[in-house]
C-alpha cells in the first residue's frame, strides 16, 4: 500500500479502512475510490455520521445500552415489560434480539464476559447495577441470554450465584437446531442438546 | 433496519454504511458495532481521516490524479518519464498500474469512459488538456490503458482520432492470457487474442 503515490491524507484513510474487520487493502482501495468519488453525497456526509455517532452516543447508566440519551430509549419505553430483565454481553445481542421481534421485556448489557484466561473478571463487567436492579422488587424473572461458550456459561453461572436468593426465576435460551440448519452440518453437542430437549411433535 | 432501537445517530450511520458497495444491513450492523467499540481508537480517527480526505483531495490540474496538491505528486516527480503518457479512465487504475510497478511515465485520466447509452460523450470527460499535453513536444508516446470493454474501445477509438497527426506513438495494452489464469475459464475473445498474438516461446 505504500508503494501508491496517493499522499498522507488518501493514505492515512486506507490504513484504517484495510484494519477495520472484513476488510484488506484491496477492499480497502475499493470503498476509498467510491467515498472520492462521491464525496459529496457520501464521503462527508459518512464523516459526519461518524464525528456525531461518537460524540453523542454512550452506554445508558440503567442498563448498558448504547444510545444519544440516558436512560436509553429501551430503558425509557413505558410498553415495555420491566419484570423480565434478559441479560446480554454486547450491545449487538440487543440489536438480534430486537429484530427477532421476540422479546418485549428490559435487557441489561454486561458489556462482555468473564473470561478468566483473557484476565476478564466480574469487576470488569456492569454486574453492579444488574443486582440493584434485580433486587428493586419489579424484577420477577431474569433470562440469561449469553453464548453457548465456556465464557459465556461461566458468565452465566456466576450472574445466577448472584441472583439467588432474591426469589426470581432465572432462565436460559434453549440449545437445539437452528431454525433452517441442517442436521448434517450440525455439531454433536448440538445435537444432543436438541435431542434431550425435545418436545411434542404438534 | 429501522425496528432496532438505536435512536437517529446510530440509524443515520447504518443508513449510511449499509449504503456502501459490498454492505448490507448485516454488514452495516457488524461495523457499526466494532467502530462504536473502538471510538477513540478508530471511530474518531476514520471521521477525521474521511473529513481531512473530502477536503483536501482534489483532481490535478494536469493529469486529473486525485492529491492534495496540484500538480500531484505524480506529475512533480522528476524521476517519470514524460516522453510517455499513459491514459486510464479513474484513479484506480492508476493506483492497479502503480502496483505493478512496470510503467514510469506518466498518466492522463479521463475521468470516465465515452458511453452513448449513458449520455456520456467527450465533452463531459477530462479531453482538453490531453490535447495540449500531447502535443506539448515532449511527449513521444501515448499508452491507451482502457478497459477492453465497448465503451473502452469507442474511447480509446476517439483518444487515437484525436492524436493523429501529431507524430506520436500511440499503443494499447496486449491482450491475453491472465497471469495464473486457466484456459478452460476464459471466453473465447481473448483466447483468440492471446493465439493471434502468440510470441516466441524463450
Amino acid at each position: 500500500m505504500s508503494t501508491l503515490p496517493v499522499g498522507p491524507e488518501i493514505e492515512q484513510l486506507l490504513t484504517i479502512i484495510s484494519r477495520l474487520p472484513g476488510f484488506g487493502p484491496r477492499s480497502a482501495r475499493r470503498i476509498a475510490l467510491h467515498l472520492l468519488r462521491r464525496r459529496e453525497g457520501v464521503m462527508v456526509p459518512l464523516a459526519e455520521a461518524l464525528a456525531t455517532a461518537a460524540a453523542t452516543v454512550a452506554p445508558c447508566e440503567i442498563c448498558g445500552n448504547w444510545d444519544s440519551q440516558s436512560p436509553c430509549r429501551l430503558c425509557e419505553d413505558e410498553e415495555r415489560d420491566g419484570s423480565v430483565l434478559c441479560v446480554v454481553e454486547d450491545v449487538g445481542d440487543v440489536w438480534a434480539l430486537e429484530r427477532s421481534g421476540a422479546f418485549k421485556g428490559r435487557y441489561h448489557i454486561l458489556g462482555g464476559l468473564i473470561s478468566p484466561l483473557d484476565g476478564i473478571g466480574p469487576d470488569d463487567l456492569n454486574f453492579g447495577p444488574l443486582s440493584q436492579r434485580a433486587s428493586a422488587g419489579t424484577v420477577r424473572e431474569v433470562i440469561l441470554a449469553l453464548s453457548a461458550t465456556v465464557d459465556g456459561q461461566t458468565t452465566a453461572g456466576y450472574v445466577a450465584d448472584r441472583l439467588e436468593g432474591l426469589g426470581l426465576t432465572v432462565t436460559r435460551l434453549s440449545h437445539g437446531v437452528p431454525i433452517g440448519g441442517e442436521l448434517g452440518h450440525l455439531d454433536e453437542g448440538t445435537l444432543a442438546a436438541a435431542l434431550q430437549s425435545r418436545r411434542d411433535f404438534s
